[in-house]
């Protein structure tokens, strides 16, 4: 069985084709720059093996459609075709908010695209894009089942107790505003990598899951489900990230609106686009950030430490949701790459068990690893995210 | 000498005259409903002594500045008064938010208008009122010093990566938009309290005090200094409250304007004033909401629940503050008051080496006391805070 997983940004397609015999990656792909000057696609056959063959496009890419038809003339046309169409039994599609209605992986049908886009609002960076790309594959693909993943499924055992805000209750009922959470399919695998890498069920563990690349969050997950994550009715709140502020007073609105004649959509767009780590130190490259840090950058210095510093009292508080923690996971851009952003973040945490080994912390590897003392009581990891790998499963699970 | 206290609120001043040489309370009041259709005055002249006397006066109250003159009126003149107006050496005021131009108490010169005048839009429900009360009291008491005693003085000390937002920075340089925090005076009293009842150098414990009443706090107190507040730019971030929301998603804001076409004024507005308790559950009296508990309101239980499911939530973010925590100190109107609050804060962090002594706990007084078990590594205790005698000492110690 093969699978294709498509994850469709707002200017960018990642996909990859999967053989599902073996879980191995057949093609994967990125196209880039969609609705510009010039745009992109890079793809790699059999990656990583003696057969690779990698293929680079610089050509305009007027829009997704255009990205994913010739993507899908990569995987399947010409000399380095891998596969027939025909032979493409699914495609599975990353979907960051499902809201309350689509609390697990669904089969598009056509009657669901009015619910669907009602979920657009819970995301308003990811949603439309992710399920544009849906459209397109299902404009590409007649009688394939499109399954759409929902990055919020993994979130759905949190309790009322976390997910309720102190708001107006009609605003649950009638809004649906509540905590949905995000990158849920990232925190679910690596949990449970996490549990198969220490050898017990994932059932009996509690562990701290930090998902951290541009945007970033975590998970509280107790007896392997999730108890707590940072990421709320959108994938604004919590830590802070690339250009997104996470956490502030929600007075600041009001204060902005009075203070700069700002409105709350301008407000809005600039607490998801200039703030974070951009906002504090005008760079949202964590390389660039240590880069200027090494320089003595004060303002940069200023971004690391708030950055770690928040993330820090997230573990904290989800140590009081769990009362034990087994294990700390990190994963995706900077908790897979970064030693120094998670050397920081755990900084002051030993008198909870938490030790980071500095030496296995340095090691760079694609590989699983534990990066703790061998007398740390709690189990520090780096397990890279295979988000397209559980979309793949995901699919093939709902399909069979 | 003697100092007279004043908190003045949106429809209420309460006062206290303190004699600084045995720091005894000689008269307490409180006026209520200012600018309703009927008010009232209630003083007590030697309060819980054997030369007690209440005096209680219904009438319309039109200003401020009027029942202000009818408290002095009853403190200097007629049958139960203790003080001629010219014995009354300073008055102090408690004002929440100062910014951060005014980061210790100060004696009010005609030049610091503008710059106070400031300071009300870091507390929109709170600070009008504070210095509204201060602008009286300099017409009625001419040549007397006016202290002004800020909430966000102790909270001076927080450094810079837990007090900045990851907000554009020229909003930190220009307009000032930073975590400030509130209660500070009650934080800091309860903190010094505490470490006099544990006969301890405050300047060696860490510390984390929760202020809890219809408005609530808690900071992080390490060696004796505030290291973080769950308050920020102004007095909504950060827990559940009797009306206010504390954290939300900062995305809420577009969401509502979207979803409800609310005007950012109206979105304020809801988050003061009918969110928190009353938002999930219609009321914002922990009692009442104690009693429909017993009775099965399952909303009552809702807003019971997630109350302190925050409250636990950050007292483990501030374990990763602090590294060590020495004791916990529960405070104010429901923290003095409310055991079963108390107790389902403390639920599940036993593994922390927190517990609490049911039988301890269920005592009512109004005495400081410990309720953590013998064997219970942290000291909980609760503290009956006494912000009118922190603020006398204060304005005592500026003038001298």
């Amino acid at each position: 069985m093969k699978v294709l997983v498509i994850n469709s940004g707002s200017s960018s397609i990642k996909y990859q084709l999967i053989d599902m015999s073996d879980e191995s990656v057949m093609v994967t792909g990125l196209v880039e720059r969609i609705g510009e000057d010039m745009g992109s696609l890079t793809s790699k056959t059999f990656p990583g093996t003696d057969r690779e063959v990698k293929t680079e496009i610089e050509k305009p890419i007027p829009t997704h459609g255009v990205g994913l038809e010739m993507s899908i003339d990569l995987i399947c046309k010409g000399e380095n075709a891998v596969c027939a169409m025909d032979e493409i039994d699914v495609v599975g599609h990353r979907v960051v908010a499902g809201g309350e209605k689509f609390n697990v992986p669904v089969v598009i049908t056509e009657d669901m695209w009015p619910d669907l886009t009602e979920t657009e609002r819970l995301a308003p960076l990811h949603n439309p894009a992710n399920l544009g790309g849906a459209k397109d594959a299902t404009k590409l693909f007649p009688g394939v089942p499109q399954v759409l993943v929902f990055d919020t499924a993994f979130h759905q055992t949190i309790p009322p107790h976390a997910f309720m805000y102190a708001l107006p209750y009609e605003y649950y009922e009638e809004d649906h505003i509540r905590r949905y959470g995000a990158h849920g399919t990232s925190h679910k695998y690596v949990a449970n990598e996490c549990a198969r890498l220490m050898g017990k069920p994932v059932e009996e563990m509690n562990l701290i899951t930090i998902h951290m690349g541009n945007g970033a969050s975590m998970s509280a997950v107790k007896n392997g489900l999730c108890a707590d994550t940072s990421m709320g009715l959108t994938p604004l709140e919590g830590l802070v990230m690339g250009t997104r502020s996470g956490d502030v007073d929600p007075a600041v609105h009001n204060y902005l609106a009075v203070n700069r004649g700002l409105d709350i959509a301008a407000i809005d767009n600039i607490l998801h686009k200039e703030s974070g780590l951009k906002g504090l130190c005008g760079m949202n490259d964590m390389r660039d950030i240590h880069a200027a840090v090494e320089k003595g950058d004060e303002r940069a210095k200023l971004a690391l430490n708030v950055q770690t510093y928040r993330t820090r009292k997230y573990i904290g508080s989800y140590m009081a949701v769990l009362g034990r923690v087994d294990a700390i996971v990190f994963t995706a851009g900077i908790g897979e790459n970064d030693d120094i952003v998670r050397a920081e973040t755990i900084e002051g945490l030993e008198p909870f068990g938490m030790k980071i080994d500095p030496e296995a912390n340095g090691i760079r590897s694609k590989e699983a690893r534990r990066i703790s003392t061998a007398d740390s009581d709690v189990a520090i990891w780096v397990i890279p995210t295979n988000e397209e790998l559980a979309i793949a499963r995901e699919a093939v699970a709902l399909i069979k």
